[in-house]
């Protein structure tokens, strides 16, 4: 048996860009190599830090601006990489995060214009210089996505209404945002095409992991 | 009629250092000599601020590390200063506030231990070079205020419990905390003793504000 190294991935992308699923498939791949796997997601993760969620996402906690929103992000992050993502990590764990960092870098940074300097330097304050191992951007055009998202929705009476009340033009910045992100972060961002049949993109995303995880076969 | 030129005053110190007494003689004054006073508080002061109360004061929301509720404090400042305090003193108004960006360093950087560089930088990052302009550091012998304060929750039967759970030397690095604050920022921190009767103190705070603040007749 290989000893295990652990190591923390995140899924990133607009909505309807079919994280969960990827989440879900390279969750099971990485188990049937023998690897001990945990997800988790963001905002949330940890008892305190699902709060904020509940707060931004369910809009029970009014009306933050995108400043507000960021600090209230980061101060979930933090709980979730002390209290969650580090200790699984230097378990030998493999961590999959759906969303981190990067999110809120496309949606407060890019997508409400509070721009990437601020982000970064609350990043480096909260955080230090841990950072994801490999982060897989699941790139589908901002149209197509909320396609996908709303039919979700409507399948599944979700009472997260968050992203309805955002507008195309936003999804587009989103997009952009992401894949400046990706760009500016080339050993760390994997950009993929999410366009695609759900079983391609998941040999795509395996082939990558495996490239850069030593120990997964 | 003088041309109302708006201010921010914030008043700070431990448990049962007489803050809410000194504000509300301090406003009256100030009402008494024709100007426009609001009175506010931290952590609050707005709909979403006050979200961020409950999670810490009433412990509603887990528990949080130092940093963590640093972030949260500053999200919530952030909505005060930009929804309340900066529009009221624009349109000429007094802002008195009960605690304020001083209780961030006092609390988590020297009670807590997480230091005051790490505050120094988030509070440069969220409110850049706004800072109140003056400052009452009510200052009393960390024992006798907390007499004073439990005394008070006895009679009151308060939900507020959490200066409870913490210990008399938590106290004492917080007076220190307060006096190192007031020591580096000089032109804006006034140390107040608190040890006295109500009137006296009060009229030591009015004078000083009589000074500094230029139509406080």
């Amino acid at each position: 048996m290989n000893k295990a190294v652990g190591a923390f991935i995140t899924f990133e992308g607009g909505e309807g860009s079919g994280k969960t699923t990827q989440i879900h498939l390279l969750k099971e791949r990485l188990k049937s190599a023998g690897r001990d796997v945990i997800t988790t997601r963001e905002p949330g993760g940890t008892p305190e830090a699902e709060k904020i969620r509940d707060f931004l996402v369910q809009r029970e906690g009014g009306n933050w601006s995108p400043m507000a929103e960021a600090l209230l992000l980061f101060a979930g992050r933090t709980m979730h990489v002390d209290n969650l993502i580090k200790p699984a990590i230097a378990a030998g764990k493999i961590v999959i995060s759906d969303r981190f960092a990067d999110s809120t870098r496309a949606y407060q940074g890019f997508g409400h214009g509070l721009g990437l300097e601020k982000i970064d330097e609350m990043n480096r304050l909260c955080l230090g210089d841990f950072a994801p191992d490999m982060t897989f951007i699941l790139d589908i055009p901002a149209e197509k996505g909320l396609l996908r998202a709303e039919k979700r929705l409507r399948e599944a009476g979700s009472g997260e209404d968050r992203f309805e009340r955002l507008d195309l033009s936003f999804h587009e910045r989103l997009r952009q945002g992401y894949l400046e992100i990706a760009r500016s972060n080339p050993g760390r961002c994997i950009v993929i095409n999410a366009d695609d049949v759900p079983e391609s993109i998941a040999a795509v995303i395996g082939r990558h992991t495996q490239e850069r995880i030593a120990d997964v076969r």
